[in-house]
């Protein structure tokens, strides 16, 4: 019998733990089927409702009951980020794995304790950076570990979409001071995801952030100030040796998801975008002269775990899809397995370190050793 | 509580359909949990393997026993395509609904008694088309339905995928007569089930088959002719006064999931390709001078049903996920929605009718009628 | 001192020559500068200007005046199609080379009367099939010749364009039987040079032509009966054993200059288009698996000869460029340079043959050997 | 008769130089044929073969005889770097019209004598800042001119080539100290005039320059450090209100003539990439909902001055071809046609100073004012 799983929250997250949940043992043959025990939401309706509509056994308005049922092993925790501290280490401490939705926390003290809190507890705690989940990134890191584009030096990442850049839509809550520094909070943490992955850490880092609106609109009349920043930019430097650029902007007409990497190395490069998240490029400077050109490689069974969800090549795996696959390294992370694949809560520190970094120099208007 | 499904081969498809039954509720609110009641395959064995696996409460080596169970409503059928037939039309005999993976059956004749098997029943007979399910292939049809195109009047359509491309890959069933005339099976239903959804009915047809190997390697030393074809082409005609092209070739190299469509109309046209499912390109004549281009509209919320799997924009569906759509309209055409969207049997035969008016037209070097 | 060069005709095609004469020996330091002699056009009053604009010591409204120069050594046939036979033939007999504008003739007796002369004088007559002078399509041939993707099994050839595609356009002079086919000889002739540059000679075919407006308007109101096709495909079979398909469109919405091969064989394939003519790309079975796809290859000096024009790859040649390597290997001709690559009268002939064998396909509604 | 040109070297620009002033009266109607009077090289023998090979009237080994003649009108400055002050301001003084490669010279000193020096002079002075002549570009700036991405608000400007990638390649001079900071005088200065073209000026900057490779080896054997930086980034801001970012590197594996944009507005946005210069994309939020995209315009008659080449849309001009439109545009510039579109030697000084900033701010690791 597999896993008891708890779910806290049904949003745009709770959806997709939900559908990970449900589909990882179809997915994977090795895994066995989890039992959906118990749902929580804001009220016992919501999460009547919720819990019917995901397959979960009960619903309830508290989640607390979730950490206090003994038939759950692990908790989804996909509730507004404020949260996520307190529902993460009361999970922890009850003796529970968990898989935290991102950003960890809103301040850097709340990562910190939950931090501590799973290492004390010597349960499997992570995060859901879904993206580097994902086939093609898994093959940028094999393509760079084995040496194939040499030593990196150089790298930018961007991370773009446009669902703040209607200066005519009504202020709401991302744009208040309390929901954190903007974009920074928002995105960066994904293209550093990748990064920490790809490459290795920030040691130093020099910030700009800006606003494209100074204030937007109230829905009865008015205008509300523009409290933090859509779009920020950041020069880096790696322990790697590498120097590199962050740029992320969710005011950015036309891009939709985009997440760019551009990797140079000493013998060649590769560049993804996560809109065409089933294809990566590649250059190779061994490649015969006069025949050299990147190389764009469409997701295949060659490239695991795709083979577990189609067995034929260039049929497109979707976002949600990153989830169940991350799902499966959960629950191989639960069992021993040594090389499952997660942003653990130590290396999700790691992430909000850096961006706060970038915060402090933006403000301070100089570069910051992370 | 959801309709009893029961599910024939536990291969590709049956795993595909697997992935669908578990999901559909999850993601669409408005459907019941269907319930997993029972799996068959070859044998008893590989059926308890996978009804574990893929959440079914029972297996069989025996087909005949789910259409004898009264608690199962509907029957996907997912096995050999010489099967197709028996079990669908037993499964229809007994009163249940059938969803049927593509092609149809591997005679006009057998295809002809499902069609009429299914109009005698009175239950839902659909065919796994799932490619008209994409949100994009949706958007191109409300596109010219609304006339921004304008009359359609020439349509290229082709599909193409490498996996039988390696003349040093031993000779295998595919090649065998028995299994159909090679890639117009295989493929050319594919692209023909959007046009029938798109634009309409063909009317002529001149075909060309060809071989790119004459014969292949047996595992055991020495070659055996290859006995179908696994490139055609054909010119058409349509009831709706376009011309066209077919193209299909499954020994393309570099092409894995390619179903690239061009259709072009009197005021505009549009393009898409399944490798990039999740974009689809649109040229207007109505946009101004000098600012006239293809758009590249990538999937959104606006799009439906792709909210339902992701509410921001261009995060991008996979393969599997139009099958739980294909899924969600096949629940929603037995539940009497007037509007869903499938192909059914009688459409489906259509189809095939295209695809042997081909052949037959490959053989005798001329224009044939559909 | 260079060559003795006249030029009939200073439209679209006569400013292209003489772009080229112009600039030909600047590029290409193994060439005598050419004198620009004399240009004729429809009156001496149009050839005063253009002769001075383009840079020709002067002009006359009477081309046999070029034929009849001695100084001048070489013919510029850039007049309208239907005078391209007289001319081309009176420069051949008074001795002089030959460089003719596409399509050879407006019939095949012409175009063969062309081809005799040529033969006769002993001249270089040579027809301007310039895309095949594009870098990239060099590089495909010698890509092709190394047996790169193999034995080439099959092909897919498209030009489109939106000229005509306005249905409110007035008619003009195109849609009049007496210029011909329509897209078949505005079109077909030049993705059929480059297939017979890259692959070799179609000996059968079955072809249909499609008008996409039965009638255009006329400028003083009422209607004209659209007497040619805008639209021709066509299925075929290649001396070398491959099939394919040619698809032209002139009233293409959205194609602007689109020349579109896929050239597929048993190792890899080739795919180009003229609308980005810059690029090349190439998928090669023999890379490592998972590491698989097409490459992008940009014009650079490793492709003879785009170094005369830039020593930096990437920064693009234009369509009038490879006019000017078109000149740079009719003047290798002239001088006897044995790898001179161009489209002489006589492999011209054969393209034509194949134009006129597709319509009398269409005509018939069968299969013609060419 | 058109004006009296002198040619000051005969390299990669020099040639450049060469092609326009042989090509500009030949595609453009509007101008006098110039008369291409004397070219200079190093020494004698060069200055002879070259301006025999490129139609020069005679050559010279002392580029002052060209300063010195009366014939003369207009100086064309090719030569290296070090040179471009006394050869520019020795032309101004003598009352010749100047047109100068890029970068304007080695160092601000000498670049702010030049500009004096035009200004004095009452002469036309410009730099070879070919790629603001794109009909893509001046599509964008009307675009952005008539508001229809409405107020900029973010930037990113990137500049990649591989010339200097292999690690293994031999020092030479472009790593020596001397030849300039690296990245930023090769690269920057390019897309800088874009952004002074397309939105302004900068106010501020924080830059870093990395070296991917500390040592290149010598072709004797041993190793030279290298003394200054293929690698350069900066975060911008600008005084019309924009965020910006700036990225060169020509270590760039796979870049092979990349000058990318990324434009972003209050109501949509612009892409462009120099490898792809044939190609703008526009993003407007005003299209319809669903229908929203980028949308990828090809060069046509209708963004001039594209028409003077071809007739025809999507045929592609050239990298060469930006520069016989920059030579028309100097031409009108001195014919005093008021709208004529060049970086004369102010806007040129401006430039310089932005990348002299960039170096001041990487050194001392903070924000520098402009």
């Amino acid at each position: 019998m597999g896993l008891g799983v708890g779910l806290i929250g049904s949003g745009y997250m709770g959806k997709c733990h939900a559908m990970a949940w449900t589909s990882v043992a179809t997915v994977f043959p090795d895994v066995e089927r989890p039992r959906l025990v118990a749902l929580a939401d804001a009220t016992d309706e919501l999460a009547a409702r919720y819990s019917k509509s995901f397959g979960f056994s009960r619903g309830t308005g508290d989640w607390r009951e979730l950490i206090a049922d003994p038939a759950i092993d692990v908790i989804s925790v996909a509730a507004p980020n404020q949260f996520h501290a307190d529902m993460a280490i009361a999970a922890l401490e009850a003796g529970k794995h968990v898989w935290c939705e991102k950003p960890m926390a809103t301040s850097l003290a709340d990562a910190t304790r939950m931090q501590e809190a799973a290492k004390r507890s010597g349960r499997i705690a992570i995060l859901g950076y879904n993206y580097i989940q994902n086939p093609m990134i898994r093959l940028a890191r094999s393509v760079i570990d084995e040496g194939r584009i040499g030593t990196v030096n150089h790298i930018r990442l961007e991370m773009d979409e446009d669902f703040m850049a209607d200066a005519a839509a009504p202020f709401y809550w991302k744009s208040d001071k309390a929901s954190g520094y903007g974009a920074l909070d928002d995105f960066a943490v994904h293209p550093l995801s990748l990064l920490s992955v790809l490459h290795g850490r920030i040691t130093s880092v020099v910030a700009d952030m800006a606003k494209p609106y100074a204030a937007r609109p109230l829905r009865d009349g008015g205008q509300r100030e523009v409290e933090n920043h859509d779009i920020a930019q950041a020069l880096f430097r790696t322990e790697g040796g590498a120097s590199g650029v962050l740029m992320v902007n969710r005011s950015a007409w036309g891009r939709k998801g985009r997440i760019a990497l551009q990797i140079f190395g000493s013998k060649g490069s590769i560049l993804f975008d996560q809109e065409r998240m089933n294809e990566l490029q590649i250059y190779s400077a061994d490649d015969r002269e006069g025949l050299q050109g990147y190389r764009t490689i469409l997701a295949s069974p060659a490239h695991p775990p795709y083979r577990q969800f189609v067995p034929a090549p260039g049929h497109g795996l979707g976002f949600n899809e990153l989830k169940v696959i991350e799902c499966h390294e959960l629950l191989g992370r639960i069992a021993g397995r040594g090389d499952a694949h997660v942003i653990d809560f130590s290396a999700g520190l790691e992430i909000e370190r850096v961006v706060h970094a970038m915060a402090r120099s933006a403000e301070k208007r100089g570069w910051v050793d992370v």
